[in-house]
C-alpha cells in the first residue's frame, strides 16, 4: 500500500552504544515505533470512525471547578516521603518523588523541604528582613517593600548537601530514586538581587562574609561569602509564580544558586555583614565533609555536577522487551549541563542522550535516551558533564576520594556523609525487575 | 565617610521616557534605592548586631510537614476567580490571579480552566487515546504506553480565545487583571510529539485535518490542520512536572502552542485523520470572530502578540510617591517576544522594559520597568513586539479592525467577541488610586 506512507524519511535507529542504546537523532525522525505492541485494538479496525465505547465520566456531568485545583485522586500516592510524619522533636525531611515526575519543574506541592523545628506559620505582615553589621546604613524590608523592587526571575535547583547520602552505604540500598535523591528540587524563583540591597545599605569594602539567619525556631544561620552575594544571590519571594511554600521559606528566603540547600536560608530575617564567617552549627558540626584520612573539608559549598536516571528505576519494572525511553535529571552548581552520557552495560559503552532545552544554568536538565531492551540483563547509568569542564565522577573515583560509610547503613534516612555526586546504577534482570547496584 | 562606599559604579538613573520611566540599565547597576523611605528602623541603628525582637513563630515549634504542601494560610485569597462556583448547568471558568503572581510559571493550582460540563474524574487505567481515520494502522494509547516514549519538555502559554473579551466593552470595566486577562496561563508541558504518533500510524498523504475529541461530557471536538500537528503539537501528560491537573485535561491533552485554548483538546480520547475540517460547534458557532461589517473570520487559530501590566494594576494603589517596578507579562503565538515598550503617559512616550530571560517561544515573558512616580497622574501601558515582526496593536487600530461590543457590557463574565490583543491602560491619579481606562 504505497499510498500510505510516512511523511518523512525512513526510520533511523542507529545504535549509539551497546545493549540497545539508540542514537538520539532517532528522536528527530520518524523511527520510534514504541507502540508496536500496543496498537490496533479490536474496536478500531480501519479508516472509518467507528463508535468508541463511552466511559462513565463521558456520560455524566463532571465535578465543580475549585478555586485552587489539586491533582486527581488517582494521583494520591504521588507525594513527598516524610521522615518524621508525626512531627516528633527532631529534623523532618520531605523528599520529592522524582520517579513519578516528568519535565524539569518540581511542582510546589512536591518540592523537597527540611526543617529542624517544624514549619513556622509566618504572618508576612509581622515579618521583617534586616541588613546590618558592616554597612553604612542598616536597612529593613518587608514582603511588601521587596515587591516594589524590579524583580528578577530565574530557574534554579536547590539541593541538600545530604542528598544522596545513602549512596555512601557499603552495600547498595534497595530503594527508590525518591529515597536516594529526593532532597533536590527545581523551581522558577523570583526575587530581588541581593547585590541591589547590599548596594543600598552600602557595605564596608573590608567585609568578606554575610551571616544569614532564619526566623524559624532554630534561627538557622549560615555564613555566605560576599562574593557569592554579588554573583547571583536573590532574596526570593515567588516560587513557580506564587509566593513561597511554607516549607520552602515563606515569606522570603535566600537563594544561592548551586550552593548547598541549607545555606539558602529560609524565613530570612537577618543578614549581618561581617569580616569573618560565623562558624555556626551547620557549617562546623554538619556539612564539613569528612574525608577518608580523617580530615574534613570546611566551607565546601558547591553542589557539583550530577545526574540520575529517574525512569526506569527501582520500584518499577519492564513488562516486556521492546522500546523504552531512559529519562533522568542532570544539574550542576557550576553552570550549564552540556552533555549526558548513558550506558546500558554498566559503563562499558556510552551513548549521548538528548537534552531537553532550553538549558538553564544551575538548574535541572532533563535527558532522554531511546533504548531497545532485548530482554537480557542490563545495567543503566547516566553521567553528566557541565560547561565548566566538570564530569560526574565514576563510583570508584568518588569512593577513592571521599570514602564510604564506616559502618553498615540499613536505611536511607541516615546521613553518613554529604555531597555525593557519583553515578547511580539500575540493574535490569531478564524478568524486567530493577535493582539498585554499584557498578 | 568615604570608607563606606558602593561596590560598583555610581547610580545610573537616566530616564527612558516621560513621566518617570527609568532606563532599564538601572537594573544592572547600583542605582536602585527603592527602600529609601523604608529604611533604618529604630531597632537597627548601627554596625553592631543588636538583638532583634523575636516573633511568636520563632520561639515555638512549627507545624508538621505535610506529604503535599500547600500555600500559607496568609495566601488564602490568592485563588482562581470562578464564574460558576456552584456548578450550575452551564460553562464554568476559573481565572488566574495574575495581579498576585510573579515570574512566568503559573502554578498548577492556579492555572486557568474552562469546562462546559464539569471536570471529568477520569481513571487513567480506563482511558484510551485512539488515532484512526485516514491512517495505515489505527493505534490506541494509554497513559502508561505514552509514558514509554521519549518525552519532550517545553514551556507554553495556553490562552482562551475569549480571554480579555471584556476589553470589547464600549466603556472600560473597573475590574482586576484577573477578570480581564485571567484566561491565559503558562506552564512547562511534557509529552509525546504528535508527529511521532502520526508517523507510527502512517497517515494518508492526502489527509489535511485532524479532529481531536475529548472524553468530557461534551465530547468537545475541534479541527486541527495536519501541518500544525507536524509543527510543534504534543500529547501532553505532565504539567509543571506532575501529571496534568484534572481541570487541565488529566490524563492527557492536546497541546498546540500558540493556538486558541479550546483547540488544545483536554481529556483527549480520539484523533480522527480526515481530509476536511469537522465544522464542530466550537469552530462554527463559537470562535468565528465577528467583524464590524458583519462578516466573520473562520479558523483564526493564532493567539497574537499581547501584553498587559500586572503590577501595579486595578485593585492595588500606590501609597506614596517614589520608586516602583512596573511589571507584566508578554507573549505571542507566533514565537518569541523581542521587546516590550512601556509608557507612563498614555502612549505619548515609550521606554523599553527589561525582559527576564531565557525567553521561550510561545510562552510568557516577564517584563520589568523601573519607575519613579512623582505623585502626578499617570497612565501606564505596555506594548509587545515578537520575532515575527508583529506588534501589539494600539486600541484605536484594534477597534477600527475588530470593532467593539454592539451593546453595553456590564460584567467581565460576558464574551462580546474573541481574540482581543490590544493594549490595557491603568490610570494612576494623584492619590495613587488606579483605574482601568481606554487611552
Amino acid at each position: 500500500m504505497s499510498h500510505w506512507r510516512r511523511r518523512r524519511g525512513a526510520p533511523v535507529l542507529d545504535f549509539a552504544a551497546a545493549n540497545g542504546l539508540i542514537d538520539r537523532r532517532a528522536l528527530l525522525g520518524s523511527g520510534m515505533t514504541i507502540a508496536g505492541g500496543l496498537a490496533a485494538a479490536a474496536s478500531v479496525t480501519g479508516a472509518a470512525a467507528e463508535p468508541l465505547a463511552d466511559a462513565p465520566w463521558s456520560i455524566a456531568v463532571g465535578d465543580v471547578m475549585p478555586a485552587v485545583q489539586t491533582p486527581s485522586a488517582f494521583e494520591k500516592d504521588v507525594t513527598r516521603a516524610l521522615s518524621n510524619p508525626n512531627g516528633e522533636f527532631r529534623t523532618s525531611h520531605a523528599r520529592t518523588p522524582h520517579h513519578r515526575l516528568g519535565g524539569t519543574i518540581t511542582p510546589n506541592g512536591l518540592h523537597f523541604s527540611i526543617n529542624h523545628g517544624g514549619v513556622p506559620n509566618i504572618d508576612p505582615a509581622g515579618h521583617k528582613l534586616v541588613i546590618h553589621g558592616m554597612v553604612r546604613r542598616p536597612l529593613e524590608f518587608t514582603l511588601e517593600s521587596l515587591s516594589r523592587y524590579p524583580l528578577v526571575t530565574r530557574t534554579a535547583f536547590v539541593e541538600c548537601a545530604g542528598n544522596s547520602a545513602p549512596m555512601f552505604a557499603q552495600e547498595p540500598l534497595q530503594t527508590t530514586v525518591q529515597m536516594l535523591h529526593g532532597l533536590v528540587s527545581n523551581a522558577e524563583w523570583t526575587g530581588v538581587p541581593l547585590s541591589t540591597l547590599l548596594d543600598e545599605a552600602g557595605i564596608d569594602p573590608t567585609a568578606k562574609w554575610l551571616v544569614a539567619e532564619g526566623a524559624d525556631a532554630q534561627f538557622l544561620d549560615r555564613s555566605v561569602p560576599v562574593k557569592k552575594a554579588y554573583d547571583d544571590a536573590l532574596i526570593a519571594i515567588y516560587q513557580n509564580g506564587e509566593h513561597l511554600m511554607p516549607g520552602n521559606g515563606y515569606p522570603m528566603r535566600l537563594l544561592l544558586p548551586g550552593y548547598q540547600g541549607n545555606m539558602n536560608v529560609k524565613y530570612l530575617r537577618r543578614i549581618i555583614v561581617i569580616d569573618q564567617p560565623a562558624y555556626s552549627y551547620f557549617e562546623t558540626k554538619n556539612y564539613s565533609q569528612i574525608l577518608p584520612g580523617g580530615k574534613t573539608w570546611r566551607y565546601h559549598f558547591l553542589m557539583e555536577v550530577k545526574s540520575f536516571i529517574s525512569q526506569p528505576s527501582y520500584g518499577s519494572s519492564l513488562k516486556q522487551p521492546g522500546l523504552y525511553a531512559i529519562s533522568g535529571l542532570a544539574y550542576s552548581g557550576t553552570g550549564r549541563i552540556v552533555k549526558v552520557m548513558v550506558s546500558a552495560d554498566g559503563g562499558k559503552s556510552w551513548g549521548e542522550a538528548a537534552l531537553q532545552g532550553p538549558i538553564h544554568e544551575k538548574a535541572f536538565t532533563r535527558f532522554v535516551m531511546p533504548w531497545r531492551w532485548d530482554g537480557q540483563p542490563a545495567i543503566l547509568q547516566s553521567r553528566a558533564y557541565d560547561d565548566g569542564g566538570n564530569v560526574q565522577p565514576l563510583r570508584a573515583e568518588f569512593v577513592a576520594m571521599r570514602g564510604e560509610a564506616t559502618r553498615p547503613v540499613t536505611t536511607p534516612l541516615t546521613f553518613p556523609n554529604q555531597h555525593y555526586n557519583s553515578i547511580t546504577s539500575w540493574a535490569v534482570d531478564s524478568t524486567g525487575a530493577i535493582k539498585h547496584v554499584y557498578a
